[in-house]
């Protein structure tokens, strides 16, 4: 593509009447990874790879669920992307719960609604029609780009990292766009510099070789969810800090320069307290609530299991536990310092087992500096020329940035138009229709300036 | 009767070969109080009252499942006894744990197994037999029997209590026989002079409106299985002692005597550890096992519910707890200590509601010096002439009695020749063969020694 080419102005795009039809198709496959037929997930990554056929896109069968592939690699000198997507959805939940049949999308004012629409058919499909417009209107795109949806994103992904490392060489960019991830408020464009890690673990605690009669053995044996109870108890101060020694390893306290800078960011908590719906906001001393939530490290129970509402004395009780890490905080030796610190509780007459889990994720940053952040901040004011772009935390975790800084060496940037109040994983998921378009030009826009700021490293470079 | 026909020698009772096939047609009526229909309980219950067509037996309806009702009211100036018992049955559970089919009694060497053979159709029926030798071989029997057999006792009796209070007169007693309930061990005879209290609630903390991602929204809100497990492990000390102001009001101290009668009892910690299968035993600190199992009040959860394996913030977390109560501890009292303590601890940001159950049963207590306790020893006695007869405990609850109690002023003996280990409520459920013609025949001793011992309260006076 010319200089020329690309001061030709805005690429003529498609309208939302003429795109939602066709959203409804891909949304009417009922990809459900957790429990969707192999032919009903290859059939959506069909329709993924149909839509750019011109790059020869095409289905790549791996252990699991195929992912999409595609490469357009006509801009020699020119950096690499690889952009990142899914193809699967979340299950629908209770059907009863939807106010509209969840694989027919349907407009409802100024959204549409069904599953999937948002997390993550909506936002990829924005990309694929950003990239067919430059391919028919200028001939080729401004950089070089590689595709690559996966189909297991909503169930932890099983299958990618074996991909991606296998295939690093044929994946090797200078960054990784994701169309996956969502901003976090409808009203302010934001990018987010980073995202916590995640390591998760299970305690069994098991008394007798059976449940036992509540009075007839009653006093006689500690009692499993007396101690697991002691336990769980025993991981938290009263303050809200965790209280598992070596737990915050890597988890500085924030200089005084991040906590103006959080301060600085709209947010209301009493706004956020009645969203979340709770009598109180509560967290770890000494620190406001958004400096909690991108910040600092976390510990939550997330499941209990024993017994029930009868007259027994459970022989186990289990419960479940995850943290989000942050800064270096190394995930191995957080499951080891709570191994240890249960450990070293007197628990009499019960065996205590704890197992923790493979997926292990460190913390992800992005500088504020990097040029992708930098572009995207651009494209995104090009777009919302009123508002400031706010450098935001995703909470949450995203395995594949840690996956694909390991495996290729590239950044990710997250450049969704989803946003996170859109029932994302819950029933009646939608998506706002006004970010259809606003995130086409965004991306359009973001393609562009990267051609032009994004250095190549020359493991990369395409061509010559 | 005259004292002629009791004095005239043993009854002559039908051998187990005789009775084996009658006791399978009636272990055969799936009567299942938790899932059978009204028409199998009415079934099991007319079976009852067959047996007793001589003396009029006949199945009244209730709220619930019907009673079998009938009296032999022909012994003037004797004492009256009612004779309770069950018809229903527990669930069968697993069928693929049972070595032979549920309702299908099989003869395996020196047992019968099948749901119900022990709790309870195999000792009513035994009683049924002594009482139908009686009335064939003397033409009466030796004091005025009442029998009250209900088919809910395994689903909580609901319908028992309004069905004795209105109609008490007609249930009038010196005394009640519970052919329910256990002997506790197989090797020794023994009674029980005591049953612990029963209260039960359960605690709620919810927190946020729904279940919120444990990343997205972590360190924001108090998790409320953090504070369950901070509510919950606050009920006891590291002792093993009830940690709730007030739980122990009227549960006194053991007395140096009581003491020393519960030490002489054969009681090997060790075997008992083994059979329960725990790494070791624990319990409220002073006493020993045997002490507490038999005089020491308990606090158990019961069971845990909340969220699951996966990254959640459970919006609600629930403790299900009981109690057994001993000595003069109140259940109302009890509730409202444990109420009060947990309304006492300091947990920001969550509700908590406590919701204790209707059924509350005090402790209940009969004296080894009653003529019944009396009468039963030298019943066990003639049985087992080689064997100490011992005063036991019932750990368990026995609503019943303290409904007897209250609305018939009639303490309760419990004769049952069930054991505890006979697999009651679970899988492959048996009875010993060799306990049916035992237990006929101290039956038949016990029926006779009542008629002389028992003092008779002139509002049950029966005839003139």
């Amino acid at each position: 593509m010319t200089d020329q080419q690309l001061s030709a102005g805005d690429l003529d795009l498609p309208t939302t009447d003429q795109l939602l039809p066709e959203l409804a198709e891909y949304v009417a496959i009922p990809s459900n990874s957790r429990s969707a037929s192999l032919e009903t997930m290859r059939e959506a990554a069909q329709w993924l790879a149909g839509q750019l056929a011109q790059i020869d896109a095409r289905v790549v069968e791996t252990d699991g669920f195929p992912v999409v592939r595609g490469d357009w690699l006509g801009a020699p000198g020119a950096p690499t992307v690889l952009v990142y997507g899914h193809y699967d959805v979340q299950p629908t939940g209770s059907l009863n719960e939807w106010v509209s049949p969840p694989f027919t999308m349907t407009i409802d004012g100024d959204v549409i609604r069904g599953r999937g629409v948002t997390d993550d058919k909506g936002p990829v499909f924005m990309v694929l029609k950003v990239l067919q417009a430059f391919l028919a209107q200028r001939g080729g795109l401004p950089l070089n780009i590689k595709l690559l949806f996966e189909g297991e994103e909503e169930v932890g992904s099983p299958s990618l990292p074996d991909y991606v490392r296998s295939h690093a060489d044929e994946l090797a960019a200078d960054l990784v766009i994701s169309a996956d991830g969502a901003m976090w408020r409808p009203t302010e464009p934001s990018l987010s510099i980073a995202s916590k890690g995640l390591v998760s673990l299970s305690v069994f605690v098991t008394g007798p070789a059976g449940d036992l009669h509540s009075g007839r053995f009653g006093g006689t044996v500690h009692n499993p969810t007396h101690a697991l109870s002691k336990i769980l108890a025993s991981l938290h101060g009263d303050d809200g800090r965790v209280a598992v020694p070596g737990f915050y390893d890597g988890a500085d306290d924030l200089s005084a320069e991040r906590r103006a800078e959080i301060d600085a960011v709209p947010f209301d908590e009493e706004e956020y307290r009645q969203t979340v719906g709770v009598p109180g906001l509560f967290g770890e001393a000494g620190y406001t609530t958004l400096q909690r939530l991108w910040e600092r490290p976390t510990l939550e129970i997330n499941g209990l299991e024993a017994g029930g509402k009868y007259t027994v004395i459970p022989h186990t009780a289990t419960g479940h536990i995850s943290c989000r890490l942050v800064g270096t905080q190394d995930p191995d030796r957080v499951v080891a310092a709570i191994s240890k610190h249960i450990d070293s509780l007197d628990l009499p007459g019960v065996d205590v087992e704890i197992r923790s889990d493979k997926g292990r994720v460190p913390a992800y940053r992005i500088s504020p500096d990097h040029p992708a952040i930098i572009a995207g901040t651009e494209a995104l004011n090009h777009v919302y020329p009123d508002e400031d772009v706010l450098l935001a935390v995703i909470a949450g975790t995203l395995p594949a940035t840690t996956l694909f800084e390991e495996a290729l060496g590239a950044k990710t940037l997250f450049f969704s138009f989803s946003t996170a109040d859109e029932k994302l994983h819950a029933p009646n998921e939608f998506l706002r229709i006004h970010r259809i378009n606003e995130g086409m030009r965004a991306w359009e826009r973001l393609l562009i300036l990267l051609a032009a700021k994004l250095p190549t490293a020359s493991s990369v470079k395409v061509g010559e």
